[in-house]
């Protein structure tokens, strides 16, 4: 008897469950370009109301509600201050400069985490020689940092920054859901300290398709053009919003399990002779480091023999990933997987 | 007892029928950004075989396709030839300029159709003063020009001027499989004339959301980077595209009934005295003029008030489309609703 | 004795008389990146203040200085309206998608001119799908219009659209000096309608390099940082500025003289059998269409053999341009030259 | 009696000697848009003799010539691989981004200058997520760095990694003079590594205003439409010119004078207590850091009152530059102004 493949390459390979399948099937729709999909409208009212912003946008993916915000945030010959790993900069094929002209302002942080000091410090003074300043934005949890978290009051002291300095503050949220679990934030905190949030439902929540931008109405009706011009109005919509949506109310909590997983997974690596460095492990992210002597394809193909996928995310790193396909059976065949090499 | 509304506003405003939503929810899916969602793939397969092309990228909307397909024909301080009411100038929000940095060339055309001799004589000779023409986009049925339709000798010497001056030439297929059903043309004598075309599911096909851009193996992979950073990445999106799957199979021939309607409501406009010029019906689009003496505003509250929804298309110009949610009933209630005017 | 060569083909083409020269060598001059050179500062002043405006910048030629505004006054997926055959749009190698990602609205004028109708007509209503009208741009002389001038009354309509719909309103001003000249018209009356005026100092006035941005103070000061990362920012540059100051001071009122001239050019060939048509010459362009029969390069070449050089302008049509190195005994021997064929 | 005022800001505040004045106003000049200025075409041809390359195109600043090289070596979508203090990225407005809508890599120097190694890590696989490297970028001497020359193996070494990936190699040689006297390295030899080199004549060379973008005639050819988009096609640009001609003859040797002052500061300035750092200095450039008891603004304003202007170069960080215009009695008085504090 075949065993299900174990796919820890990302939480983006999650399937929706029967009943979130059921409630897509079942949900009301209407044209979204025309802001008439009730399940859409739905969608966004509920992201937004969880994270104390005035409105959101859905759209195809969490690159374009990053995207979108930069564009919005921003004008060519303009600076976004970015971590220098994060993936509004690595992982969106250079969407800043292509999308919006604009130049960035990358800073090393610690697992991805910047400081207000670090920030203020990157802040352009006026001269015809530079760009403008014109966005702060963060991630959390930092995917290339391991799925780190802020504190609040580090997000506090960068709320203030960008506030004396009338530039607003982006966050990436791709798996801000995974932060607050973790920390036991409030998804309402973060809408005092940020402008606008990009929160990713295809990722730990599990639904198939989509993110939803939020921030101020005049904001999201600024981004709606956008929006457009980047090709992501889309019709009937609700079908992908209703996945959203029943995620919102069951699959939030449930995130605790993964990072446990993920915990368990980092204590296994760390056992391993060929593990050289694990980074510490806050949420549903493992990265680690194989000694020289194990070359990553070797590793990657040991593993892919026993029906488990990974990712290689630089020269020798390797990220594990927890989400709502991986359950303890699986772990154990993990484990036993790494134990045999 | 009240009546369905009649929405003639678009053929977007379509629902799936209950066989296209059984279809959607029994699809296989996988992470598309990963090139593993077989029913996606399933359906570039399909649509690219019944236009004789290579390859084909679903995205989610057919300004995205348009707009990809220009970006990668194009480059900075380059030009594009294009009918001055073409959707890819007109309605997709400047894209031209803002994604792909080009200049356009545009040309008046008979109801949106395009002359061979046009098209060569704007082609621009070098000169350091002036960007390099790149591209001919047709559009094809015309929106603008009311579902006008090319015949094929027109395009066939259209596609000898583009390669003639090496030029590749695009399709806004938008509502391409109404240009084919109304004129008996084969899809597959489209993919040896034209390089690349956008097939849009959500318009007359009745998809809920998506577009496919079709042409060469190559092309497509270079597209596949210019969705990525428009953000069109999608991951489960199996889901929409099986409805458009579902759609090629049981929704293109019953387009000629869309066809029907639309000269029956043209035939009605027609013995109006308050409209003083009805385009041409050659597909599911009507497009006419009321009399000054009429304001758009009041004719369009008129049937508003009965339940009908149409759009406003210019000064005094109104636009009419059939479509799958269309029936015989409705299209007697319109009538009854004109004539009571 | 060889004769000196006579160049019709454009204004650019005069080299500085002595007198030019002379001041150009004497020129106090600094580093105008510190905005420290005193004759750019004065050329600048002395520009503004003819034009009744408050601040100019000095940019190395027209092209940057029209595109600096441009860019100035848009920003990505807005839109510029412009008439169809104006040098912004037509030999400025499609800056306006290249540097501002902005569209163009495109309108036939009477020989280039606009109506203050057609130019509200064309200001886009508020809609997702459309780009923002940001900008009208007018051409005064108008170069493809046959150096065709607006009367005053005209320009006041226009300039009461642009208010009314709080659009500024920009003059490309190539030959602005030469409409002033031929219409009697006052500067400061533009100063009060343009919001920004690009003058021309290498074209009529017989500068060797040079083209000033005139506007408000704090758009002149906007628009420095957009000069410098189009590379416009020079060093000593109060050598090139000294010929436009003596430029203003002594060529002005000479126009008249290229003026009579080119007068005197369309009768010739208005005579002449081989010549269809001559644009009415309001100043000092003449453009005129050969007779089907006579290849614009045999006409060229014809006049070519004869020491005279001209510019095709299109298919069968030609343009002759009189400026300060082109004398009475040159037009003699023009004359002749047409009379030969 | 009143001093001479010593400009020790930067080495593009001279002003042309009387001998490089007169060449400039006997030059014979033409239309250089039509490429009819034979002085233009001298400087472009003797520039690119200098070096090994085939083809020059002269333009009004480094700005200029680095960002057509730029847009002319890259896409949208694609990286520039480049120092995180080089001129292109931090003193060009965002440049990269906003000209040529491409990403940046951007790597730690040691005083600017980067390793074969540091270049090749920094080359991106192919991902879909990523843009494409399409180009690396050196700064020689590099400006942030204090004036630090490359020594040619690691040219060498740099150049091959270029080669073996297929990328062009450009050189910022705002200062390659400089760079040339100080290691007594040939430019011909530069030509061999470098695919397209950007030479400035208005810094130590001390002419008025212009630099020359050397590479391949196909490169160069390319080049022109991108500069005349970029506003920089100049009419009679021999003057200028003609000032590069006089400066390749006469002003290179001299540079070692420049080199020596600039050595004669540093240790006037190591000698001094309130001086915590000195660059090591290889050229005509001396960057210090201030103790933090004495603050930037303060020292600048002792200088300031003794006639002697600096410039300041990030927090704490004063600059110092030798030229054409600073004399050995200059030096003595600023020596004796450092000494009073």
């Amino acid at each position: 008897m075949t065993q299900p493949p174990i796919d820890l390459r990302s939480d983006t390979v999650t399937r929706p469950t029967p009943a979130m399948l059921e409630a897509m099937f079942r949900a009301p729709v209407g044209d979204d370009v025309y802001g008439e999909d009730p399940t859409v409208r739905a969608l966004e009212a509920e992201t937004a109301a969880r994270f104390g912003l005035e409105a959101g946008l859905f759209c195809p993916s969490g690159t374009m509600t990053n995207q979108v915000a930069i564009k919005a945030h921003t004008e060519p010959m303009s600076e976004v201050i970015c971590e220098q790993t994060s993936h509004i900069y690595l992982w969106e094929v250079g969407g800043i400069a292509f999308h919006s002209g604009a130049s960035v302002a990358l800073l090393p942080g610690d697992r991805g985490r910047l400081t207000a000091t670090q920030v203020e410090a990157a802040i352009r003074p006026e001269n015809v020689h530079y760009p403008i300043t014109r966005l702060i934005s963060l991630e959390n949890t930092h995917n290339r940092g391991g799925g780190s978290c802020y504190a609040l009051p580090e997000l506090e002291a960068l709320a203030d920054v960008a506030r004396r300095h009338h530039l607003p503050l982006h966050l990436d949220g791709a798996r801000v859901f995974n932060a607050l679990v973790a920390t036991g934030q409030d998804g309402r905190e973060y809408g005092r300290l940020f402008d606008t949030i990009s929160v990713c439902l295809s990722k730990g929540l599990g639904a198939p398709v989509g993110s939803v931008l939020l921030g101020s109405r005049a904001f999201v009706e600024k981004c709606k053009r956008i929006r457009k011009v980047m090709g992501g109005g889309m019709r009937q919509a609700g079908y992908l919003a209703a996945a959203g949506l029943y995620a919102l109310e069951h699959h939030v909590a449930r995130l605790a399990d993964d990072h446990r997983r993920a915990q368990q997974l980092a204590q296994a690596l760390a056992a391993r002779p060929y593990v050289t460095q694990v980074l510490p492990v806050e949420t549903n992210l493992v990265i680690f480091r194989l000694a020289d002597t194990l070359p990553a394809e070797q590793f990657l193909a040991h593993l892919e023999q026993r029906g488990i996928r990974a990712s290689s995310f630089g020269p020798q790193l390797i990220r594990f990933v927890t989400h709502l396909d991986i359950d303890d059976a699986m772990l154990t065949r993990v484990e036993a997987a790494l134990a045999e090499l």
